[in-house]
């Protein structure tokens, strides 16, 4: 009987066994891609200064960051509360660090963020995100924030996924836009329309330029050039096209060139699209801008995005260290890939093997095999209870993909029978020396 | 120059990204260790609620505890604070999830725990545990103690450390010599005499038995039994020559020897040895204890230590959970790796292989040696930047462990260098295809 309430408390994903262990190996599927592509990982501590979680943030943010108490014992320290993101524990880490690093800083970032939002099915308060970044010494080559899409769509290769496509922008093409339009007075206005075209009607978005009275002509423009997409080599012409001169949109043109040019050598199996209605919400991306989406589960929204920023620290030095980088958010992907069945709980096992001496008398064989079977490489579980045969096999169904028992017979020869729990086939396995 | 003060908070550790990557290498090594040996991976939530946490803890836990502020969006909350040990927040995973567990539960958890407590060197606020348990269902063979001994020793030998000894004893024991002598009414004080005799000198132990007011002979004969060390023959002679005939203590000395055989049967080169000093001092350990020392580096103290106890789950279910667990305590040991020079930051580094081209032409062809050497299992950075080729190599110097330059001959030949970094010595590798 539970005399208390045990339940996780509400906003925190909890796995049984085998389905941690299937999160495990999605998220070291993504580790191991961003280790191998020369990203270096570091943690920062869960629980920072109040004042370097909120020199830049405000708004939601605020209301979503967890405060926490000084113990009594620990009286001494700042105001402090949980981190809500990598970048900002980045930003203070790059600074703190800065003689120690070597720049460009290709840094990643695997570990969860907390932040106390309204409760809401499939949203998280403790949420693991898998970050990349590239930190440059007062610039970076365009070649980086290439770099840093190879590197997630390697690691998103390596997901029970479908098929997806990254798509991307640069948010000096907009901003070139509005230059030449004359709108600066309205760019907030515009962004945030484009941002929002793809959650309303087509005509709900025309309503809200004609509301900014910038005339129809500029209205047609920014129509023309919101609905430009699709490979690198039409885009770009169609781009030129618009016939804008100004510098912003030429260096928009010329960055978003020279990046697809770039993942196409790299990665040239990569579904990318051009498409100028990404723009990213977040106002501090500068450049690039990119999301990735599901084609035949679009609903899901993006599960990876990221962007180019001008200056990743300006609130903790003068330092210009500008950045690219882009998130994987692996806890909502988790869920939504459960609700999918791309990943289905009767189908993932903790353990490989379970070994399964009949009585105390094959013990040693029994361990003798697991030690072997170990240094293969495998996950295997000597079962050490004393119960009938019958209930250690429905164990080993349990949290095993293969059974391998060991009676007499088998101890005697040193020849086991491994059995697939899911088909039932059996394999030999010899004992060595 | 820094605006803010961006050091992380007193008591955090922080690690520079090249012991960053040392120290994730031994967290690998003891995970895999401890998968490896069937034991199977959860997380849980880092913020509990408070009721939880303190259904157990008293005195200096509750002192320490960082207790977590709800958030303006998220007011419906519980009182909540941040988990402090692995225990008490498997005690609950166990209640909450018991029908999808499969018992004996074999389970290890490896993550960040939160103490604020006072400053002090060597001590930190968040710190990760690697913890093993495993919880039976009623009742759990002395199988599984020696089980958990075997697989924290073989984590272990994964670490760059000098040879260890694992100190066992068993707790039934101490507990029938009490009884035996009748000293129930002190026995909390005759443990905790017991528990600190090696931090006092010999007098003082003796004088603070004597003060127990339990007669010379007593004191003879405890100070005999707590002398009792060795392997494990001589140790249950010695046990069974003391004469004791209570059950308690027959009972210690029959589950002694069985977990001793046990161990000398599962890793046979493990050095153990009995002692009957050992008692570890939390209370809810009743049979199996053990810690762990580095015999050249005593002053560490213990580096790994565990035990049995009788109910895992009491404060939250009616249903028996006995188990058996033990933990490293990494973030400490990793401090004094560092300190004894065991692990050194001039030696380590991030990243495998550094792919340098020397301009813009050999950017292809050296991408495809990446993407070679990264098929390898290799953390292979390719350097994007424009700079001059000494800089790019001094940049390769800090990051990684060896670097091939990419020049115009080797792009056309698919034929190249690979420096190490450390010796200069270079092999040569070639394109493939």
């Amino acid at each position: 009987m539970k005399k208390i309430n045990t339940a996780p408390m509400s906003g925190m994903q909890e796995l049984t066994p085998n389905m941690q262990a299937e999160f495990d190996r999605l998220k070291a599927g993504i580790s191991e891609a961003f280790l191998r592509h020369g990203f270096q990982h570091i943690e920062t501590p869960v629980i920072e200064r109040t004042e370097i979680l909120l020199a830049k943030a405000g708004g939601d943010t605020e209301k979503q960051i967890y405060k926490v108490v000084k113990t009594a014992e620990a009286a001494d320290t700042a105001d402090q509360a949980l981190r809500f993101d990598h970048t900002v524990p980045l930003a203070r880490y790059a600074v703190e660090h800065m003689n120690d690093l070597t720049f460009p800083f290709k840094v990643t970032q695997i570990a969860r963020n907390f932040r106390g939002e309204r409760a809401q099915r499939g949203r998280f308060r403790e949420f693991y995100q898998c970050d990349v970044d590239v930190i440059g010494w007062q610039s970076l080559p365009v070649a980086y924030d290439a770099e840093v899409i190879v590197t997630l769509a390697e690691a998103l290769k390596t997901l029970p996924l479908p098929e997806f496509v990254i798509r991307v922008s640069n948010r000096k093409l907009l901003s070139g836009v509005i230059r030449e339009l004359n709108l600066e007075q309205v760019a907030g206005e515009v962004f945030d329309i484009i941002d929002h075209a793809e959650k309303v009607s087509e005509q709900k978005t025309q309503e809200r330029f004609e509301a900014l009275g910038i005339g129809t002509e500029n209205v047609v423009k920014i129509t023309t050039f919101m609905q430009i997409r699709g490979k690198s080599v039409e885009v770009l012409e169609k781009l030129r096209g618009m016939g804008f001169q100004n510098e912003m949109f030429q260096e928009g043109v010329r960055e978003l060139g020279e990046m697809l040019e770039m993942v196409e050598m790299m990665m040239p199996t990569l579904e990318v699209m051009a498409d100028m209605l990404i723009v990213r919400g977040l106002d501090y991306y500068t450049g690039t801008v990119f999301e990735t989406i599901v084609p035949e589960y679009r609903e899901i929204g993006s599960i990876c995005s990221g962007g180019r920023y001008e200056n990743l620290a300006e609130n903790y030095t003068d330092q210009a260290l500008p950045g690219v980088g882009g998130s994987i958010g692996l806890t909502r992907l988790f869920y939504i890939l459960q609700e999918f069945q791309f990943v289905k709980a009767s189908e993932v096992r903790a353990i490989d093997i379970c070994v399964v001496p009949i009585s105390k008398g094959e013990l040693e064989v029994a361990g003798k095999l697991a030690k072997q079977l170990r240094k293969d490489g495998k996950a295997v579980d000597l079962v050490l209870t004393e119960r009938k045969l019958g209930d250690k096999m429905k164990y080993a169904a349990k949290v095993a993909d293969f059974a391998v028992v060991v009676g007499e017979e088998e101890a005697r020869t040193g020849a086991f029978q491994m059995k697939n729990l899911e088909t039932g086939e059996t394999t030999e396995v010899k004992l060595v020396g």
